[in-house]
């Protein structure tokens, strides 16, 4: 090993998170940008600002005494004793005046008489047949807000409301947390704009409206700067130039150590470099720096390290500007629902669908990679593994940061199972016509479907499972594997299997039989995948041993991603349904048409997001939906099978 | 009673809410306005609107094989079989290509090798010691996303990551819900702006402030107006010319039947009023109506009428228009605190503050009149006595509609008892420095506390409460009435207590034996507060009788409504504190020194939240807080005193 030479040096600390963050906090306190000064705004811009100071009431509200009636204002004491026998009769102004809601008590009169309960005697003259109580129908002067009282404490985000009983104490101007000017750059020479025409090695600029739009979440006033090249020189004039000018600068990205990376560099020459390098995964290439007594960060490219590294970097420093305490407001307890191993030596994030079954919460894991932004799209909260552990065990409970309420988490009907089209149609629907209730489907076949509902991690599990003994679809082996439980089954539609070819079919693949030639590579699908077992049912029927065949132990998890897999030409062929050839393009070669059914425990039946669900597979928009789409058949859609 | 007449006729009808929201979405879908276009913008302003179709990519992300890693890229075939003892050399470029992260893999190439994991065996060759599985280091195309896959459902709200995605989907344009057009024109000749000079009768509009804000809230483009007095014509010409343009106009005021309200009558005119007139409470005077084929709604003048009005008639139609289903999202059920009583003839909604003591959340009403903004800004929820009741029993279970946060209101101190401007300061401070947590204060005096602490409504009260017999502050008073409760009493202040008068004193009050006078008049506190036993107990001393104290029956319900009474002149003075005095320029009489002291069942001792508040007590910002204050001394502030 001694004679193993590096070409470059990748020097990245490994900084334990917190030790980062209190690094980098004492050197904001040392250079004084551990505040910034309070913004004075009129108080109608003020909506959602946050108060800075208390706001006490400048005026009393009423300011004067105010009928709180139409009606006429007397002086209480010449009402003494008005009866329906003794009626009292009171001139017009002397005795009584009329008054409208809100008009001013004239100075001699206490007390208002609703204009209802007058009776006229004359032009000039009215009569009551009741005495007047002193102040009634008065609103007094402070009733609503007395001068000098407390209206708002500091810390509060104004609410509409707020900003009217401010107005009615007098308040114009209110002083407030400023919204902190942050600059995002967006470094990369492979950057292009979103639409443009994509070449290989084009990566579209979509970190930055990202980026911006958590600035923004978190009180801030992002400004996205223009795209610079990997080039030492612009980074440099850039930084130097909105580090005289802006509050903190965000640099993204170039904050690892590979040979187009200068934002270390640039950042060390400027000014100073706190901590290159974290110990959390994803996110460890961070640079926390200062240039100019102005805070620049250098955040990872990849998305998912992105608003990480965001979120456990920049959002204290905006929150400490605005005096802000973030509180964890969104915490439940939930059990993983697999084995996820993690590394010793950092920290790691880890996203995850969260769903309700039964009494418990359970928390699935969702595609650990740095670059996978849909795994932000469907996250529903985050997990940390601490650094010094290997892991999180199955079962295992852990605690989970919401990222939406808990109401709509318990509204989610989780379905763990094979993957279809459909589903995405009819979580659509069902998110659509009945709010909060959601779908949130993890694609790990068939089996694995099964094997959620007996661990009580799913509501729903949609199955293709072909027993090769009878023929049968679904009911066999949800009778061997779920014996101790009542199960419905739905059908969702049935749909055609078959071959996924490029487009022209240049290998002229005909059928299953090719899929062992030599010239021909396959992509499959993962062991209990209903694909998978169908495949297996028909490789021994046609006598074919897959160890002939080229990339049958390539494994993916979807229909789509076999179909993108062919149109990516990394495979010739995978087996998959019809529509995700479709979708991508690419032609279909077909092999068996299957049954398609949701596999739904007795005990959520009754359930409104069951119902719901069953509710929209009967639409007509739902199956017109389907119906767009090519290879489905759904004559049986919605009917109770089992 | 036959011989009453009336001057005006007060037509009003009362349809019951439902089916006045029932008539009024019947005939919006009658004359077509039952839903409004989507809007087309571009994916980067989408920021938390609200999509309208489901968005699926366009492109995959990746679009091509990228290296996931700083490396070389190879064929895996020509690892083969390398290891330490047998490294297999590889010739740059032709079988190994350096590639960056983020890079397209070279054709002919299918797997990545970190740059770590390399030798360099010469300028133009590398020394590897292990294979290179297949793919590996490799983000094939699709990985992320798989151009047709559903990005984002209807009626999603999209985060910052959403547009990410969507980005990286190839969608630069998304259909999103409108932002419906609102115009809000405030009415009313006695209306003046902000920070006027206020005459008697001159009323601050900030009630469009407030309007405008909710519509921002509920997803609408509020357009504020320029005020209009009471006059017909300026009224209609406005009216026609907005419903031309604008998607919903809110007329406010002018929506009842008195002799200055036109906005029936200019509906009514120019096109058609259904329904003038709901059996709501407050909020009754409301207009629903129709011009040119736009909604047109009188909202009543009175801010809680105002708000309420807005919520159950304009929230509802924009929500319509942007397909958005309101759901509650935030309720629970709380016991009442106290008896209210209610019309049998209305729907009435009721605010309340909501606390939770021990295991129960427990609902206190707020201010009830339609003009108290400031029982909107203490509010906590809302709760409806349905019509055909009389009322809500004490400690009967209600159901709260929650304005905040449920983590908020857990994290509440619930103080009910005496007032003392000092809690205003401790809950903005508390606030402050410890947020979530916050205190709520009702005033209901001392002995409202003990007894509020009786029936576990409140953590803590707030009480000055002399022993007649002893001169003993507080202590004989906790023993006395709450025997079975173990209760620690924590000094706040002492406080001086005073005759509360008029500037210049112009009646000469120098002490209470001037109450008695004849040309004195008095404003008194409610039975159970300890001014008002201090008042009685000196009564004795000096040998008066209440009966000759003019307004001994008048009672408020704080000092600083006291301190009001005297500044508006509706009394001539009145017991208090004289910080109170202070706040609003009045002239203080001494009359005695007394023990404010914070009562703490010792069953909440170790929550977190009167922990914090024993903190702030003691803390230097508060002490000076107080200091600045008059007629407080803190030698003994923080201190247990049982």
């Amino acid at each position: 090993m001694k004679k193993r030479k590096k070409r470059r040096k990748v020097y990245l600390d490994n900084t334990p998170l917190d030790e980062a963050i209190d690094n980098f906090f004492n050197v904001l306190e040392e250079i004084g940008k551990d505040s910034l000064p309070s913004e004075t705004v009129k108080t109608e811009d003020a909506l959602h600002r946050i108060t800075r100071e208390p706001i006490f009431a400048k005026t009393s509200s009423p300011h004067y005494h105010a009928s709180a009636m139409d009606g006429v204002a007397v002086k209480s004491q010449s009402t003494h004793r008005a009866s329906l026998r003794n009626p009292k009769v009171l001139s017009i102004p002397e005795q009584a005046e009329i008054v409208d809601t809100g008009a001013p008590l004239p100075e001699d009169k206490d007390a208002v008489i609703m204009i209802e309960d007058v009776d006229w005697a004359g032009k000039k003259e009215i009569e009551i047949v009741e005495p007047a109580a002193p102040w009634q129908h008065v609103r007094t002067i402070g009733e609503d807000l007395v001068a000098t009282e407390l209206i708002v404490p500091a810390g509060q985000k104004l609410k509409p409301v707020d900003i009217g009983a401010i107005l009615a104490g007098g308040i114009t101007e209110v002083s407030v947390e400023p919204k902190p000017k942050v600059s995002v750059v967006p470094t990369g020479t492979e950057l292009v704009e979103p639409g443009s025409d994509l070449e290989p090695g084009d990566i579209v600029e979509f970190n930055s409206h990202v980026l911006c739009g958590l600035i923004s979440e978190w009180g801030g006033t992002p400004f996205r700067e223009n795209k610079l090249d990997d080039d030492y020189e612009q980074i440099a004039d850039t930084v130097r130039n909105l580090t005289s000018k802006q509050d903190l600068v965000v640099v993204n990205a170039g904050s690892s150590a590979g040979s187009h990376d200068y934002t270390y560099q640039v950042i060390k020459d400027l000014g100073e470099v706190i901590c290159h390098g974290v110990a959390i995964k994803p996110g460890k290439p961070v640079i926390l720096g200062i240039v100019d007594k102005t805070p620049v960060i250098g955040i990872p490219g990849y998305p998912v390290s992105a608003t990480l590294t965001m979120e456990l970097f920049v959002k204290p420093i905006l929150y400490y500007w605005q005096n802000r305490k973030p509180y964890i407001s969104k915490q439940i307890r939930a059990n993983m629902s697999r084995r996820v191993v993690s590394s010793f030596n950092a920290q790691e994030y880890l996203r995850v669908k969260v769903g309700k079954v039964g009494d418990n919460f359970v928390a699935t894991p969702l595609g650990r990679g740095a670059g996978m932004i849909m795994s932000l799209v469907k996250a529903d909260g985050v997990t940390v593994i601490p650094q010094m552990r290997e892991g999180i065990e199955k079962g295992e409970e852990v605690e989970v940061d919401l990222y939406r309420p808990k109401n709509e988490i318990e509204s989610t009907v989780v379905g763990i199972g094979s993957h279809d089209i459909s589903l995405d149609i009819l979580s659509n629907e069902l998110h659509k016509h009945f709010p909060p209730y959601s779908l949130s489907s993890a694609h790990v076949g068939s089996m694995g479907g099964i094997m959620a509902l007996k661990r009580e991690e799913a509501h729903i599990a949609g199955v293709h499972l072909l027993d090769s003994e009878t023929g049968e679809y679904n009911k066999p082996h949800i009778e061997k594997y779920l014996k101790e439980e009542d199960v419905v089954l739905v059908n969702l539609a049935y749909r055609e299997q078959g071959l996924i070819v490029s487009k022209g079919n240049p290998k002229n693949i005909t059928g299953l039989h090719d899929i062992v030639r030599d010239d021909v590579s396959f992509v499959n699908r993962q062991k209990g995948a209903g694909t998978r077992i169908l495949l297996d049912y028909k490789l021994k029927e046609l006598g074919i041993n897959s160890e002939n065949i080229l990339g049958y132990d390539r494994e993916e998890v979807n229909h789509l991603s076999v179909a993108a897999a062919v149109n990516g030409n990394t495979a010739d062929c995978g087996l998959g349904i019809r529509a995700a050839a479709e979708a991508l393009d690419l032609e279909f070669v077909p092999v068996a048409k299957e049954r398609y059914d949701l596999a739904i425990p007795r005990k959520y039946w009754e359930w409104d997001g069951i119902q719901y669900i069953l509710q929209v597979i009967r639409s007509e928009g739902f199956k017109n939906s389907i119906d767009e789409l090519s290879g489905y058949d759904l004559s049986s859609s919605g009917q109770i099978l089992h």
